[in-house]
């Protein structure tokens, strides 16, 4: 697999240009979105031009930095220029964004090319989308950010704008293989970007490896752009980071066997290179979590869409629907308590991992590898980061033995991304694991 | 013709409901909207249910304040949520919106009902549109929020949206008989709104009399909320503001026979009711603003549509297209030297209105009354004000000979919108002008 860094260096030192890795891309679009359905529109005509621009700029000695001609997908619930922005509903299939959401037109500046817009579940909730896992068409991508998982996974493009809301960005990004970065709540704009929860809508990327993330990140934070550089992120990668706090609790009983058996395996390698792996333990109000990120989800969903459900109940997947008559018929009360927990285990959680510098948690990505398409999977393991607001990158560590992938999840600290990816590369290299390719279904 | 306040009054004691102000309304759009052509569409239905919401929250006791139950209209460049947001294009013709602009959400929350959008200029530009003016339908109601002061003039709606770059709040509200004010600029978010020239773009309300801008604006406002309440304006328009600057220069060489006798007459009016009129000296750089303005204007809007111009020509009706190949044509160094232009008159002009707490200028609001239907007239009174970001606010003062209306234009000091709409209240009492009404056409 193509990643961002290698290509960055390819094309700094003009081995290759954008408009070749535009057409490595649409040869893969061609290859697998037959069977993969990840798009749901690829612009070839404007990515080629938009990547001419670009080339030509080079040949100029303009360098906008490593997502210079770098080809991306884009979820289909962030706003591009005069693309339509549909999230999935048929009502809104036409409706074109007159202006770039924040962190579409930050991409833009830094040089990435947009293919296309990804397929997303409708709304960015749960009912099950198109798309299809390329690891075993007969399973999920994981969902909401479906087809920016399945895009990366199989080098239709080397890097996705994915949201996350409870697992969306990483469940797919861990069930196809790649790796995702959900930031810390409020560092990267939902301008433009169609709400779920404003409370717990992150946007974040999706890419083949933390380095990437770290790339992608970087060009799309809003407050903290000086707290680390990719210079930085590569030199920290070789220094390990010390100790680890590892969470059982929920993140332990609700694994399957193949996930419990990765994290006893990871957490023996870890030990081996220098890491020291503690028990982390949760906070008491931690048991209150899942509900009460439910309890939110539903109840500021329905705040948004509560008018457009009325007028337009025909455009509204079951799923979505019970999630929005849910927080209808939430009690204020309800809502009340569990945005007062959030409140609270956001401030305790970051007091808690800063022992030494600042701490890193480590759990499995997903509770189990990806199940069969008739849901997008489990996302118990990353909606109680969504609801504190702590940042997270996942990283796939190997397969299931079925074939499909496996992946863990570090969380950090409030703001400290730079630590957290720092920590996520010297782990990606701790375990020896890179890209996982999916092979091409006959 | 009905007035905000007076609406509000009447909502508080209970004399009337929103749901039989909405029906004044539509009844009002029965009347004339097949002679002025001021709407893209209108929400009959919607509008209803909302007023029946706005009612029972009244007949629980709840007050959301002054707009509670106002019907307003929405320029057709502002983001409503569900509906769609054209901006005159046919390619955005089903372009809906997937959450509000700031400001409209700003006014839902005080509030206003919306009952649809209003006709604009093709992307707030100067092409002329099907909107006619209601005094004479073979003239303009003047550019770009044509349909929003067409429909304040004929009662269809109490108050509307506008925007203005160049002229567009101040022309077509004087040319229909009605008040209007461009606030300061950076005041009022953009968010949500369809780009002409960002560095100069201001929405701002379009209503029947000063007080009701007041209303409005205060509900728009992003920053200074506190600065001054309606009770606050109502008290200060009973005393005398002190001194205005008379203003002559090009608003004296470019007004026609009727709006220069029309100016000695209001001078001389105030004059009678105490207020000290000076002539104010415009500083040297002034006689640059309208070519600066120009470059500023060109410049910017060929940024945002340079790549929609290419894909979509069709899309472009003759003078945002010459306006457009304007700017793709701008030199930069020329664009450079208008934008320093514009910060240093700027400061130079906030600087020169702090004679006496805050100075508050006189001008024409426009060069003459409404010209005919092939243009949207001149707006060369108002870019100066949209070129330097200061507030002002235009009101009718009577009809031309032609039985057009006539109104002036009061600028003020950056920021100090408590000041100059005071002053504006004051001279729509001393000069003894209310809203005026124009006939049905047989």
């Amino acid at each position: 697999m193509q990643t961002i860094h290698e290509a960055a260096d390819a094309i700094r030192q003009k081995k290759i240009t954008p408009i070749e890795l535009v057409e490595q891309c649409l040869a893969n679009i061609d290859r697998w979105e037959e069977h993969v359905h990840a798009w749901v529109f690829v612009d070839r005509d404007g990515a080629l031009a938009e990547a001419k621009r670009l080339t030509d700029e080079l040949s100029r000695g303009q360098y906008r930095g490593p997502l210079h001609g770098i080809p991306i997908g884009v979820k289909d619930i962030f706003d591009v220029f005069d693309w339509p922005t549909a999230a999935g509903s048929k009502l809104w299939a036409n409706s074109i964004a007159r202006q770039d959401a924040d962190v579409v037109r930050q991409l833009r500046q830094a040089g990435c090319i947009f293919l296309g817009k990804t397929v997303t579940t409708q709304y960015a909730s749960f009912d099950p989308p198109v798309t299809r896992n390329p690891w075993n068409l007969s399973r999920t991508p994981g969902g909401s950010s479906s087809g920016s998982a399945a895009a990366v996974a199989t080098g239709m493009c080397l890097g996705a704008l994915g949201s996350q809301t409870g697992g969306s960005i990483t469940r797919p990004a861990s069930y196809c293989g790649v790796a995702g970065c959900k930031p810390s709540y409020g560092y990267v704009s939902c301008n433009g970007v169609v709400p779920l929860a404003p409370s717990m809508d992150h946007p974040g990327p999706i890419a083949p490896c933390v380095e990437d993330l770290a790339i992608m990140l970087r060009a799309m934070l809003d407050y903290d752009h000086s707290l680390f550089t990719h210079d930085q992120v590569r030199r920290l990668q070789d220094g390990c980071p010390g100790e680890f706090g590892r969470v059982r609790g929920l993140f332990q009983d609700l694994a399957d066997l193949h996930v419990r058996a990765m994290m006893d395996e990871v957490s023996a390698q870890l030990r081996d290179k220098g890491a020291a792996i503690r028990e982390f333990t949760l906070p008491p109000g931690f048991s209150e979590v899942l509900p009460s990120h439910r309890t939110v989800m539903a109840a500021e969903a329905a705040q948004y869409h509560e008018q457009r459900l009325r007028h337009h109940p025909q455009d509204y997947q079951p799923r979505i629907r019970a999630l929005l008559e849910e927080g209808l018929n939430c009690p204020a009360p309800t809502y009340g308590r569990a945005k007062s927990l959030q409140d609270r285990l956001q401030d305790e959680m970051t007091a808690n991992l800063m022992w030494d510098d600042w701490g890193i948690l480590l759990t499995p990505a997903t509770t189990s590898a990806a199940p069969d398409a008739s849901t997008t999977g489990d996302p118990a393991f990353n909606s109680p980061w969504s609801y504190t607001g702590l940042p997270t990158v996942s990283l796939p560590v190997g397969l299931s033995p079925d074939g499909l992938p496996l992946a863990i999840q570090l969380v950090g600290a409030r703001g400290k991304h730079e630590w957290l990816l720092a920590a996520a590369a010297w782990v990606e290299k701790a375990l020896g694991v890179g890209p996982l390719t999916p092979p091409l279904p006959r």
